[in-house]
């Protein structure tokens, strides 16, 4: 039997606790919790529960809200003792794989910031840069669920196509304006049925918890697309997603009221609980801090998010997917995209030695977060850490 | 033992033999064929082998174009003579279901008469009705995986927001201008990895057959959400599609080439292979016929679609569905969806004894298609039929 030593000041303490699949190089992707610098293997303290042997978390989560917490204050309770030796990992020694099975993947664009910002660089003719749906519902699209990936795996820049506004055609390319957006994702645990709604309040019977999100952009691939129907291949080439999943029952301390609304939302959007978070990112671009995009900004909460997919009576499925749309604080330095960082690649941003605009072959981006934690202890997401690979025949 | 009589004239003989799962009173959904008014039990005849004992074809679709055509010869040969009882069934006895678990959708806009019609609706502010992009790439956008059902499955009237030009505020409520856009749905058998690219002409390796397919569209809620990111809830609320799917290989009859594109499109979307198809749509409103949309004025074809999804290196996968957007021809008679055929509500049609503009509560709607099979014979898609429900709390 063993200890886990959680180290003083360790962002993974017991009020974290996240989720995620992991193997090592002679056993299966099975369940793990995240403990200090240890995985514990639930497959092995749980062996009665066969959904912590499966290869993702969907069949866990679809057991719903009792049974999480349930199995939260379980393990609250075992870390406090001794486990068995084999059921323990260093993190160092395991391989992360991506936590779930991904059903529909929705992306919202819930920053007034970003909003804006993309506003004033996409449609400079017109004066107000907010659409006028804006400040009235999330708006958001569908992104493409086969090519969500977690840390560590290499993205392929995308080709497609391009055409500048003097350009004669469109060419065909890699894309030469490659972006990152960092955002929140947040995980459908408990689903509902084609035909019902789910209210803002009934938020965490839903939700089964939250993870570091980059939706990858390619901007010149996106700016020719995206009239009338939204970004299609601009974005669908891949989305990243940090390994550990943090479950909302982490997340109490980190709850805040989102920004005022107004003009005040409709019915359907409003509730009495508050579901703004106050978690704060950190974009790295090789190793070096270009951005510090605070998430307690952010003008729609995920409840409203999740309220507002399922209010045409669309139903919504364990394993659903829904980004919160780049972060942007009101700083120049809180911006979570690079088009907006450097201002449609007119103001290059200096990463390390080098300057920047977009991404070149070779860089790589890992974008991190945490969060306040009880007691004034705060609670880490871990990072989605991810490298450019040349475009194929590149 | 026993023979399938195949009547004639049959839109279901042996050059169709479209695959669908079923289910009787006493059984498990699993993987039949259509011949003539009968199904034949695939989990029966092909016991060996497990994939017809699924609950939908993506297991047999998995197994590769040479296996697909193997199994077609297969049947073709046991057909002609006799088959046990137990696995032939009446289609009126039989249940169909959603015959694929539907991976990702993603749906196109590939007629030039809707696109233009819906441009001059939907921007008429703008001079030419086709956004620039639109004759170099098919445009197109993810759809809702999730709501994707069969033939028989009611649709409830979703509500949401909208707002006329001339509104103050957005209202919330049951949708006013619920329409239909009559499609045909392609199917993916056999995926492709991610940071790979199918050409035009591996199309055959990877579709597996067609549908027709109802995108379900809530103009009022659409109109005010799509900019700038897409439709959302406007259509996230449901698509319906047709039970049984065609194989690739029962269309040779109906391969035509598109209309001439031009401009030239860019390599990746040319290919050798023709993949118009001469389809033939009629859509029933109450059980009177308003439509005749013709697949064949397709600017867009299928392998081109699936070329420029995955021309970015997005994976796709088993199960991955998409439709062609709504299909609409020069004449008025042609048009596949209500907008156009009552021009924005402005002219209503006749519908029996009644007058229509957009569905209303208790509407009937079956679509259904038809095809040329070889030596001047026809083969069918049988019909995608839905009954509209009030709203929630209607």
């Amino acid at each position: 039997m063993t200890t886990i030593a959680i180290p003083e000041g360790s962002l993974f303490g017991i009020d974290n606790l996240p989720y995620g699949i992991f193997s090592t190089a002679d056993s299966e992707p099975r369940v793990g919790v995240r403990v200090g610098d240890a995985v514990l293997d639930l497959s092995r303290v749980f062996e009665d529960d066969v959904v912590f042997a499966e290869p993702s978390l969907n069949a866990f989560m679809a057991q719903g809200r009792a049974r999480w917490d349930e199995v939260r204050a379980a393990i609250r309770e075992l870390v406090t003792g001794d486990v068995a030796d084999e059921a323990v990992f260093a993190v160092a020694d395991v391989t992360m794989h991506l936590p779930i099975e991904v059903a529909d993947y929705v992306d919202f664009y819930a920053s007034e910031n970003h909003a804006s910002n993309l506003g004033r660089l996409f449609r400079p003719q017109n004066p107000d840069p907010l659409m006028p749906n804006w400040k009235h519902l999330p708006v958001g699209y569908h992104g493409r669920s086969s090519t969500v990936v977690t840390s560590g795996v290499d993205i392929v820049r995308p080709s497609g196509q391009r055409k500048g506004p003097n350009d004669p055609a469109p060419v065909f390319g890699p894309s030469i304006r490659l972006d990152i957006e960092a955002e929140m994702g947040f995980i459908v645990g408990v689903g509902s049925p084609m035909g019902s709604q789910i209210t803002p309040d009934e938020f965490a019977d839903h939700c089964f918890g939250a993870v570091i999100l980059n939706d990858w952009s390619a901007r010149d691939i996106q700016a020719w697309e995206y009239v009338p129907l939204g970004p299609n291949l601009g974005k669908s080439f891949a989305t990243s997603i940090s390994p550990w999943v943090v479950p909302l029952a982490a997340l109490e301390a980190a709850r805040i009221d989102t920004p005022v609304q107004d003009p005040e939302p409709l019915p359907y959007l409003k509730g009495a609980e508050k579901w703004g978070l106050d978690i704060d990112l950190e974009v790295e671009w090789n190793g070096h801090v270009v951005s510090r995009p605070p998430y307690a900004q952010m003008y729609w909460s995920p409840a409203q998010m999740l309220a507002h997919t399922s209010v045409n009576g669309a139903a919504t499925r364990t394993g659903d997917l829904f980004g919160s749309g780049t972060i942007s604080g009101p700083e120049k330095d809180q911006r979570g995209a690079f088009i907006e960082l450097t201002w449609g690649g007119a103001e290059p941003v200096q990463v390390g030695d080098e300057t920047r605009t977009f991404l070149e072959d070779g860089d790589e981006i890992a974008i991190s977060a945490t969060a306040p934690g009880p007691n004034g202890t705060r609670i880490g997401f871990g990072e989605v850490r991810t490298r450019i690979l040349p475009a194929i025949g590149e």
